[in-house]
């Protein structure tokens, strides 16, 4: 697995792996209905925020982050990331290495941590993985998000210094 | 003391109080060099977001409030709101007012609950403010908010059912 700078023509394959996770509605706070055009101008963000793809052998993408400021003017020493693996290339450490990817970016960049804002905490898969790589839960809004299979569970603010 | 819809020609006499507010940088995490234009978007926002003034009985605006859903799709059960209150106004129940008036808000729209997602630690008054209305700290970043006078502080979710 390789992991590289996105580029425009990699949104026809983000897309409808993107398009699976969005519309199922269990792990981010997106709108399930969101359109073609707006999922690309969310994900594709311009610099100085930065778009990877994580690629096989072969070419195929099997994941992507983008990773940013978390916030403006004195918040922007925080970054933060998302993340979107394809279900159907799960178990291939996918996450995992786009974490540590933000990780390192985060650290290069010169912020002083990362912080996730909204990690829906029955999206157990994400939220083992974080901790994994040195995440800690620092706050948990209670029922902030409406799992469809779960009803309403926490969203958790993770975060660690790099 | 009143609290009324703000309307366009209200944002004269909100952007020095705005401007003065986010300039000291104490307590938003907004870029300290914001023009009024991009102050004005962020702050006047379109339906279904709602807007308020405080008026004394002359009719000077004494502080504002918006108020939104949080989040997008899954999330958008929990509401958000930004204030600010003119520094040369403070002490007359101007905040506690506008916080009183989210929380009414929040409720007859429905929603579920309230989270503020970044109070910033130092602002004592703030936070001080949101326990007596009923908010918790459900979380704080530790660091999260580079503080002119106070260094680095933490950003506390705050956050109340409705």
């Amino acid at each position: 697995m390789k992991i590289r700078v996105a580029t425009e023509a990699d949104w026809s394959a983000i897309w409808p792996f993107f398009r699976q996770i969005v519309t199922e509605g269990e792990t981010y706070v997106y709108d399930p209905a969101m359109s073609e055009e707006t999922a690309r101008a969310r994900w594709l963000l311009p610099a100085p925020a930065h778009v990877v793809v994580a690629v096989d052998a072969e070419g195929n993408i099997l994941g992507t982050a983008n990773m940013y400021a978390n916030r403006e003017g004195n918040g922007a020493h925080v970054a933060s990331a998302s993340f979107m693996v394809d279900p159907t290339r799960h178990g291939r450490g996918t996450g995992r290495a786009l974490g540590q990817y933000v990780i390192d970016w985060a650290k290069a960049e010169g912020f002083r941590s990362i912080t996730f804002n909204a990690v829906v905490e029955s999206n157990v898969r994400a939220v083992g993985l974080w901790k994994s790589l040195g995440f800690e839960v620092v706050g948990t809004v209670p029922e902030g998000f409406n799992s469809p299979t779960h009803g309403y569970v926490g969203l958790h603010v993770m975060h660690r210094f790099v």
